[in-house]
């Protein structure tokens, strides 16, 4: 089965890097220890885990390893972060974020109003770039925290989030900046040392690691309650038994993403826009969502106007194509995508919205095999739209 | 070096089960879709979790896996229970534990104090045994949570939780009972059906699953708000992109784990106890800390009196023996141990118990080597000890 996918759904998940896996291989029925213990056996687990911290901080570009600990997930990460800044800081009631957060994100700020707390949510511009006069004006002596993705799962499109955390702090020095740089990282590249940024998060499933890690960056001198609390691992900041083998998978993906940035740049860079440049042309109801500069490398978001992007997607997944409409963590409700929405993409495109995104093992034959087979499907439901009318107009203006 | 080890610390952690690991691979590098999307690709994903909760189900003695959520370690299966309980019950203020729980879920009562709960810690006789009566009278109109071990990580000492649970009840049917189950899961029938324990939590690394997973039984209309928010993945009990990895590998371990009960009672608790008998006879100061008919069948707790635990350690260190002082949690901090002190262990014997916790791995062959080689250890340790008239009465008096 996996020998005939075209997997284009790398910003829901990216297949494990082989590499990432052999080095995985040796912990766990070999050493197998637990880093805690006082035994020689134990011991050598926990300079694994060391080499791992150290290549992450590499990766988000944070100047001492001491300042990355490992999560469960970006989720995890977020919710250690947001819910840490806010436990630390009960007399603030106020948050700002965006609209185009991942949703779950955005499900922990629904919860924190329910709880009392104000939230104001940043607009975005019809290319997804978000304001950051807005931002500035928003910033209050009551704000405890400011949460912004680096960049968006659904568009790629990346947000300033170094001079969006300068803004802040010259507004409000004691105001949290929380930076969700889980689509980021390994797309573009990370340095959050000598800035305003206070806390970091990143997925290790994006970046050819394992499902069910992550890290979070806690600058030095940042308290930070810890959400799972007990023994002593994490420095005390998130307690468990530490999950090695992927933590040691972490750490190679991290060194690999950060050494495969330039390959990600040029050669899956060019691959998207060969994909994206390839729809556009051969399909006239087709348009892309966001910005086309300010974007990550290997995302692009094409709005099929005037169809239906589930169709789209069962089409595709018969001919072996995985992309995907929204967040993974959304798919199967048929609500149109928000961070659409809040671009103001004309209700005819939101319904019919695709992302495809690519990663370091989409190869040339793959997106030749899409750009040749994606057409007729989009024609074939083209014919069945409803809205035959404004498709005749679309095909003859685009002539 | 893992050829020659002889691994007696698996109450710390244990090797991943070769079967295990081999039923996780596919999901490395081939099946790697996010079980949340549509695609047939992530789909097929999605029945391997269910697949695996199903199995732990089973080991838990659940009766539907839908009250099965899967977590990032027993920590975090402990936070979710305990945290989760007390969120959704913010009237009351009183829990009950007891004095010999794991020190991770007692440095979360600490906290709890310090946020104004009144805990009270329930103390053991001097076998390890709990005092059902003590409890009973513990219980108040304004007790939101009770919580205790299913079996002791240090003496593998057992809880009637099934009884204390139907106590709890019959003073407050509202109070829940949360059981740590991360001990005795694997060594000992669970069966949470048809009690009335609401919660109970396991991790993975001590049935020969991977560090980094644990469940939950979540007993069905228990009001348990998330620890971690966001996406709906866990019936919105646990956002984070699962860890498809490692819930597959729990879920073969939990397998494994009901089947091979019955090789744990047999052939483990024989080695157990040819382990302990031999170290009895052969070594005058040697004497057992805990119940010796009421506890798991893997493990036994030996104090050495009058010597220096971190010491005996050492040298069963370089002799190749892994076994430990305590909980590995703990481990590296010279503090006797809070469960032996709740028994009232004399403090001769404190400082030199020695946790020995065999697995389905345990040899013959291995535990020969321990009995051949450990009492020269302790010989020379004794040698060294300022007690010598103490341990000169001691051999006398065993003779």
């Amino acid at each position: 089965m996996t020998d005939k996918i075209v997997y284009l759904d790398n910003n829901a998940t990216t297949k494990i890097d082989p590499i990432v896996f052999e080095a995985m291989v040796p912990y766990f029925c070999e050493y197998y220890g637990n880093p805690s213990s006082t035994h020689e056996f134990g011991g050598k687990v926990s300079y694994a885990i060391r080499d791992a911290r150290e290549s992450v901080k590499d990766l988000m570009g944070a100047s001492d390893m001491k300042e990355i600990i490992f999560t469960g997930s970006g989720s995890e990460s977020a919710n250690t972060a947001i819910r840490g800044v806010l436990e630390a800081n009960k007399n603030k009631k106020h948050i700002i974020t965006t609209k185009v957060e991942h949703p779950c994100v955005l499900n922990l700020y629904k919860y924190f109003e329910k709880q009392g707390y104000e939230v104001t949510y940043l607009g975005v511009d019809s290319e997804g770039n978000l304001d950051l006069n807005e931002l500035s004006e928003a910033v209050t002596p009551d704000t405890a925290l400011v949460s912004l993705m680096a960049a968006n799962n659904e568009t790629g499109v990346i947000f300033p989030y170094q001079r969006a955390a300068s803004i802040v702090k010259s507004k409000n020095p004691k105001t949290k900046v929380f930076v969700d740089a889980v689509q980021a990282a390994g797309k573009i590249p990370l340095d959050v040392k000598n800035t305003d940024v206070d806390l970091m998060g990143i997925a290790g499933h994006k970046i050819h690691a394992p499902k069910g890690v992550g890290a979070l960056y806690i600058k030095t001198g940042t308290l930070l309650p810890a959400l799972i609390i007990g023994g002593h691992q994490e420095r005390g900041k998130r307690a468990g038994t530490e999950n090695v083998t992927s933590i040691v998978g972490l750490g190679v993906a991290a060194r690999l993403a950060k050494e495969s940035l330039n390959d990600e740049i040029t050669r899956v860079k060019s691959l998207r826009d060969k994909l994206e440049n390839g729809i556009l042309s051969s399909i006239y109801n087709a348009r892309v969502n966001g910005s086309r500069n300010n974007r990550v490398p290997n995302t692009t978001n094409i709005g099929f106007q005037y169809i239906e992007g589930e169709l789209i997607l069962l089409h595709m997944n018969d001919l072996g194509i995985c992309a995907s409409s929204g967040s993974a963590c959304t798919s199967g409700s048929l609500e149109p995508s928000h961070v659409l929405k809040a671009m103001g993409v004309p209700f005819t495109a939101l319904h019919g919205s695709i992302r495809f995104s690519l990663s370091r093992f989409t190869t040339s034959e793959q997106i030749d095999y899409t750009l040749k087979v994606l057409p007729d499907v989009i024609f074939k439901l083209n014919n069945i739209s409803p809205y035959q009318k404004e498709l005749a107009e679309l095909k003859t203006a685009k002539k």
